[in-house]
């Protein structure tokens, strides 16, 4: 008899679950004490080309809270700066690049992705988890448009000035940046589809920063190019921004099983503007986590009901986990979260 | 026999005008030259301090650009720095706050606000103002939750965690602040009106960090007793903030004539939220301006389109003229809107 198939994928291939499935974006890193002593002395880039290191970082969360799956200890600046993009992770402060891109002649400064030789340690850190994990593993890849708005920003940015500049100036150049990021995506996912994941999240966090014309025009190709390709593996999909309620239904047709939802939109209005097609990721409110695990449980008990008035559902935030919040509320959420299923069927 | 009236007080109590009006939130400040001339050697709470110089602040881009309204050269954190709270408005980062709040005790830093006492120089610039404008002028104030977010955060956050822990942590002290500072917003725009403004905006610019329950339960009383509490005086009200898609309904709900919409929302999409009962204000990305004229063309066009088939509209960007804008082509621009609400009657 074949072991019985882990409620996360049960609910990315639309059905449900005996429990609803439950994982935290960023739920390995700063907030846990045992990965703050792991990682004293080193860069997070340095860490996550250390294959023993990252996989263990990977399996840290799942051994303390107990969660449905386990998440790749990598970042969305991973491949780009294994092609030679000079890129840092600032802590407190997010990736920076060390020379922006301005214009068409930074194209030449992004070569195909080959995954093998240069990012072969990201490959080994999902063959070891692989080895030690009793739950799927999810890898991930940063989608064309918010991996370019760091290059072309620089680092994190409130407006995206230059990022929509170069996008409404110079299309050519956009559309060969938005396709060159989407094969070295494409080819990253790939890779750890083959290297044994489970699931892949496409991470377009700003995404909301755009309008639905603009995301329209001048990214849902590139991210469909990327989610339609991973499909082809049959590796379930998961689709993330932050702030997108305008363009759910957008990037659910992109190509996508799952769709991930912030905080600001509720599950309820997400569910009719994406359809029952899909499962809904999400979406508790980061911040809430803060307040104590009575606030925390009156807004799950919410979230799990529309979850289960939309159908299949994995439970998450709405954005990752922040560097204060204290572990032990985030172990008793799984635990009620879990319960509810049980509860409820 | 009277003059007509101004078109965006027509359109602001629910009137079709006989020409779409216009005007751009930060129009006054950084993107003008004669704006950067006047204030070389003060900073900008200085600047807000001297009547004679913020009255011309107030009117340069009414003279440069034909924009159908000016607003009042002040800022959101004038009447708290009034009363004593220590604030700083640094240059590219915004307003910074001496000692962040941190709990019950801290309010007893916010008295109530005497305005002709505390903010007399803001009555003055006002008076002056009205004397030299043949447009409307724009009084503002910040609402009690975006001002709250400064008080406590002590700056900009892309999070909102210390405000939303409070919120959740401490309601009693969470809904004292509020009502110190709906109090503090609603007696400066009281003076602002008996000083002879001609509509008022709130400026909500953080809500859309905050999920629909949060700002229902959380900060919707203290902004309804603001925007009732100046409906009282017959002056038009717009209503404003950032990413608030899923909260147009509850924001126009709050009790506003004018409800401000960021580019995240079509108009389209925003029609049905509100209702017709309302006037949209926006809602074209600032960024697009920064690609030129032939973009900023044809995206206004379509953003006119959709505010000529919900009715009463006030063209306006979806958020603060960014620094790098060229003048020019915002000129460009009101003569754009003004032409088309020419041929579509």
């Amino acid at each position: 008899m074949n072991p019985p198939e882990p409620p996360l994928l049960v609910a990315a291939r639309g059905d449900i679950p005996s429990q609803v499935p439950v994982w935290f974006m960023r739920q390995a890193g700063r907030s846990l004490p045992e990965y703050r002593a792991l990682r004293a002395n080193e860069s997070i880039l340095e860490a996550i080309q250390r294959p023993d290191l990252a996989a263990e970082i990977t399996l840290q969360p799942v051994r303390r809270y107990g969660v449905d799956a386990a998440i790749l200890f990598s970042d969305i600046v991973v491949p780009v700066a294994a092609i030679g993009v000079g890129v840092e992770i600032v802590p407190g402060r997010g990736p920076v690049i060390a020379e922006p891109f301005r214009g068409a002649s930074d194209l030449l400064r992004l070569r195909p992705l080959i995954p093998e030789e240069d990012t072969p340690y990201v490959l080994e850190t999902i063959a070891i988890a692989k080895r030690e994990l009793n739950v799927p593993l999810i890898g991930f890849a940063g989608a064309p448009f918010t991996v370019a708005s760091y290059l072309i920003e620089g680092g994190p940015s409130r407006t995206f000035t230059r990022t929509k500049a170069l996008m409404y100036n110079d299309e050519p150049t956009w559309f060969a940046l938005m396709e060159a990021l989407a094969e070295i995506a494409l080819a990253s996912l790939r890779s750890q589809v083959a290297a044994g994941v489970d699931a892949i999240q496409l991470f377009d966090s700003w995404a909301g920063a755009l309008s639905r014309r603009d995301y329209a025009r001048y990214v849902l190709p590139a991210s469909r190019h990327v989610l339609e390709g991973i499909g082809a593996t049959g590796t379930p999909r998961i689709h993330f921004g932050v702030g997108t309620g305008e363009l759910l239904e957008l990037m659910a047709g992109a190509g996508t099983d799952v769709i991930g939802v912030d905080w600001r939109t509720s599950l309820a209005d997400a569910s009719p503007r994406v359809g029952r097609g899909y499962c809904l990721q999400g979406n508790l409110d980061p911040a809430v986590v803060l307040a104590g695990v009575a606030a925390t449980h009156r807004e799950a008990a919410r979230i799990l009901q529309e979850g289960a008035d939309h159908g299949p559902h994995i439970f998450n935030l709405g954005h990752g986990v922040l560097p204060e919040t204290d572990p032990g509320v985030l172990t008793d959420l799984v635990e009620f979260v879990h319960n509810f299923a049980r509860a409820a069927t």
